[in-house]
């Protein structure tokens, strides 16, 4: 594996986001655009930290919004307490969500919170599928796109029809929007008009947006006030998250209007992958720009195969492959190394994949 | 309130702490002494997080260590270990603990754990008060030094004895070190031989070391690894925590060797402004760099001589003031600014103390 890592690093263009490092540039290039005059942030106060949250209230049309070091602190404290509003402690949600498979159980382990697991784990879930619960939980958390299966997403009426169901049996509706930008370009629609459907939504900014760190979580003024209180709680109540607010508000202004085209080549990248022997990817048709390619082949040749192109060629997919039963898997995001890679090498990277994985 | 932040804000000299605002300036600075080409650390892992975990655990003598984001989840994470490994869910620490009054009750809401108060209010705990819990706690937490009763410190002895009677009683003994390194002069002792009488201890980064935000959790590598999974849990555990970690290595670097200095000005500060009417200073001769300064007056004719006196002399000591029953207070701590501020100014400002606070 330590040499996959390194072929990839060595390449000159890494397909995966944006073609950088997540290098201490990253930071400078933020901060140097802004003043050092500027005050820290105090405790969640200050014109830096209250300024962006404003924005952020105004991008998704909810009343207030509040910045968090992580998605993984907003969530749980945003399912906390819709648990508590309705007097139930039990968010339903898909059964790869980020707060079931990535968060060593935080919401059971400090929230006692029980889950429900919503339909299977290898597709959407659906209204039927919610309407099966016997005993209706306090929030559904519904994740766009679903990342953990390549990045796919209901129809927009589904949304419509659980946000429905949800209001109709006093059950709250979150939305993990981690990825919630990169939605738009499918849907037709803007932030306000997905988040109306929601009672809250937490949005991140590392991932395609590029940013360091950081989350917002967004709801009514009660939500957002409470909170910021669970936050101190939670230990994310610092006295300065400037470092992440400044880039998060800088890598948001940069790539805000670059979701479209990221969703784009995603498409057509996918349409190129699946014309490759063995190789397949989910889904088939990306919605958003990302999705996972699977290759139907033990994940040490693969490997050896994808070191030896990435070091011909300079391009590279990822640094590594995950095993899977019939063979082996990445998760790819397409950014601004899509649009910034000419045509001609993307094509010699592209068949040479081709030709290598033809002779097998 | 307002006008009293102003003249702060445009006095030249700030004797609180370094002089300086804690604007982007500190971050920057910062930044610029490292390479543009480091490498974040992801999710707890990589060189430049795992290398100053190493640096502190070896300042500490501890096995381990963990970087957080706050001290606020790095406690409540130790005292959780503690108490799960004990059996025993309930942690005794002073009644103006951290963990008691600026946390929201964390340590109660996500974590169940019960808390007893040793001692009073306005004083040190000691190894009698410890004796007289009939029902013997999981852990003992103490702060070192006491913050909230102006940083007062036991005897070494005293420590050295608690350190003993909870071994003895199979109770763990967590070191709040928010301010450890700021002991060290008064103790005539390194950190390592202080936390040699304690299981686990925290020490942060923006007190005296004038750093960004962040805290380091050392304790033997079990603790240490299972408080990485509730770090996770916690949602502190970030994509990248390096602005936070690189600051603190950088302003570890710079101040550490001065803490024997910022010891001496507040004693020599406290000397004077004891001399003042209606001063008085607790403790009467720091121990550390910080100390409290009652005055008892009226607040608001305080803040007015002293809004006068900033403006007058360009020297100031706080923004802000407290009420306290007597009168008002604030909460001082000594560093770069006294050891900058030229002698003839700081007399000049001393001495329109005096003056002013003599007509009362």
């Amino acid at each position: 594996m330590e040499s996959m890592i390194k072929s990839y690093n060595d390449a000159t263009h890494k397909l995966h986001y944006h073609n950088i490092s997540r290098d201490l540039s990253v930071l400078k290039k933020a901060l140097n655009n802004y003043d050092d005059k500027i005050e820290s942030d105090m405790y969640g106060n200050g014109k830096i930290i209250n300024d962006f949250e404003s924005k952020m209230a105004d991008l998704l049309g909810k009343e207030s919004a509040v910045f968090f070091p992580s998605g993984t602190m907003a969530q749980q404290i945003a399912v906390r307490i819709w648990c508590d509003l309705k007097g139930v402690k039990t968010v339903a949600y898909h059964a790869k969500s980020h707060l079931e498979i990535h968060e060593q159980d935080g919401i059971k382990k400090l929230h006692n919170i029980n889950t429900i697991l919503l339909g299977e784990k290898d597709r959407l879930f659906t209204l039927s599928d919610l309407k099966t619960i016997k005993e209706k939980p306090g929030v559904v958390l519904l994740e766009l796109p679903q990342r953990e299966i390549g990045g796919q997403l209901p129809e927009f009426d589904e949304i419509v029809e659980i946000s429905k169901y949800c209001k109709f049996n006093n059950i709250a509706i979150h939305l993990d929007g981690a990825r919630l930008l990169e939605c738009l370009p499918y849907y037709h629609k803007t932030a306000k008009e997905i988040c109306r459907l929601f009672d809250s939504v937490y949005i991140s900014f590392y991932k395609g947006l590029g940013g360091i760190a950081g989350a917002i979580l967004a709801g009514n003024i009660s939500l957002c006030e409470e909170s910021k209180i669970w936050k101190r709680r939670h230990g994310g109540d610092l006295i300065s998250l400037y470092p992440y607010v400044l880039s998060a508000d800088y890598y948001y202004e940069l790539r805000k209007e670059r979701m479209e085209s990221y969703y784009k080549t995603a498409v057509h990248l996918a349409i190129e992958l699946n014309n490759i022997k063995h190789f397949r990817t989910i889904p088939k048709t990306p919605v958003t720009n990302m999705f996972h390619i699977h290759i139907n082949l033990p994940m040490e040749l693969v490997e050896q195969l994808l070191i030896m192109i990435y070091n011909k060629t300079s391009v590279a997919l990822k640094p590594g492959l995950i095993i899977t039963n019939e063979g082996c898997m990445m998760e790819l995001a397409t950014g601004d190394a899509l649009n910034e890679i000419s045509e001609a090498k993307l094509k010699e990277f592209l068949k040479s994949l081709s030709t290598e994985f033809a002779k097998i």
